[in-house]
């Protein structure tokens, strides 16, 4: 029964309209898009104006998406809904009692054709300002039996202390602050890399005009990326946070959990950084497996 | 109180995000569209697979448009939310004691550049295969009073016989079935046209992508379009259509209301058309008037 006071019948006729060849899932996203859409027009006496008005920035935003940007992901992100449907992936992982490292969301600045480096590589290829150098690794293991996983691929990936990852950025070198790793017989990864800094994301387009209308912020709080992935274990996407990050608590993603805030302790002795990441990664074996 | 099993304070924590100085009605609409889209995603369970599949749709939508076409209007169009709200915007109107000729939706057609035309001029400059030609008149009137409305405009636009409007066909001359008319000092408006034939909406995109996943059909019933125009007065935006029409009661983009529907009737003794149709057009006082 409608609870307002617009055409009763309007959005059981376009939901109906589906024909009998739907596939089952896509008739129940589509119903639930359908009557959800329908009851934000209709609760808010959304005008004509507005309508439009979304219609322009949603096109702007795929206007604006290319392969190094994806500026509609973007726009999701900033509504939190990247990162609710990372939470409901790992809450229905929970549930089916698959407790692995805790996921984050992909964003948009993941490259599908990063390079594998050696172990103890040093991934700032560009001089970064005012950075701050860190060793980083650990080992990737087995979630239930703890063993260290031999050959598995490490990806990270992080932006400069301009706030721009090398895609974004003319004057860094391709591939700067991006690297693959494959574990040795330890089941260990390891490389040189800055301590993370905060950055906004890119404002200038439809998803910072958000952020301005909803009189935001569009800082991140400090973080790396981090692939992780294994023969026989489920793939990991998340990301680890800087715990002294003046963001942590209003990420403009919201995409920050406890379990991913980590600490840089100072490391004696090494030349190459001052500052140590020691990072675990605990992945769970596939249902093949 | 959060009635599902995730975070309960997520939604929140994205709605409070906002800052103070964010508009007031900008923020109930975002309230609202955080809200509705959270809840998609909780009660759907959706996928980041889907999610990234909605992304990637979003931006295909963007990419295509351009000025001569507005697929992300037409995305709106087929799930209904154009004419949603349109017919928020009418019942508003309505409850107002505003009851004009009822309203529907601009569609992604209409140019803002069409040329003025003599009354009495023939729109169809370029021959429509099997089209059937009709004499299209009536008078403009103040819907309070009744009285005619002299020097108003009336703007109309259709689609040949091939579906196709002539920005969407290379064969068409420009402005090809677009005209806009002044009403004389009767208030009365007159042209030739074609009788409408329904046609498709453009499928050659993410739309037409939607509605083949929906298993639904892209014909639009056979209609024409009009903006009518008068200092004093409310603008209005309508589209008629024929009663003949086979889709009328499944509009792949819902716009069809009784009180447009029209009939064209045979005309004699008019070398230049075999049908007629007297469509007289109401026009309410704007507030200001």
């Amino acid at each position: 029964m409608a609870s307002h006071r617009f055409d009763p019948n309007f959005t059981d006729n376009v939901i109906n309209a589906m024909g009998p060849k739907t596939n089952p899932r896509f008739r129940q996203l589509m119903t639930g898009l359908i009557k959800h859409v329908h009851d934000f027009a209709r609760e808010n006496e959304l005008t004509v104006e507005e309508w439009m008005a979304a219609v322009q920035f949603m096109n702007w935003a795929g206007q604006m998406s290319d392969n190094k940007r994806n500026e509609g992901q973007l726009v999701c992100d900033v509504i939190g809904l990247e990162s609710l449907v990372d939470e409901i992936t790992f809450t229905l992982a929970e549930e089916a009692q698959d407790i692995p490292t805790a996921t984050a969301i992909l964003g948009p600045f993941f490259r599908a054709d990063t390079p594998f480096r050696e172990n103890g590589t040093n991934i700032v290829r560009t001089p970064a300002k005012g950075g701050v150098m860190a060793f980083m690794h650990g080992r990737v293991v087995d979630f239930v039996t703890k063993k260290p996983l031999v050959g598995a691929t490490v990806e990270v990936w992080q932006a400069s202390t301009n706030g721009l990852y090398e895609q974004q950025d003319p004057e860094q070198e391709e591939f700067n602050l991006r690297g693959k790793f494959k574990t040795d017989n330890d089941g260990r990864y390891s490389l040189y890399c800055l301590r993370p800094t905060p950055y906004p994301v890119p404002d200038d387009g439809p998803a910072g005009k958000l952020l301005h209308l909803m009189d935001r912020h569009p800082f991140r709080p400090a973080h790396i990326h981090i692939i992780a992935l294994c023969n026989g274990y489920k793939a990991l996407t998340t990301q680890i946070f800087d715990r002294n990050d003046p963001y942590l608590t209003n990420d403009s993603v919201f995409a920050v959990k406890d379990s991913l805030v980590v600490d840089f302790v100072p490391r004696k002795d090494d030349p190459q950084a001052g500052l140590e990441l020691n990072y675990d990664v605990k992945l769970v074996p596939s249902d093949e497996a």
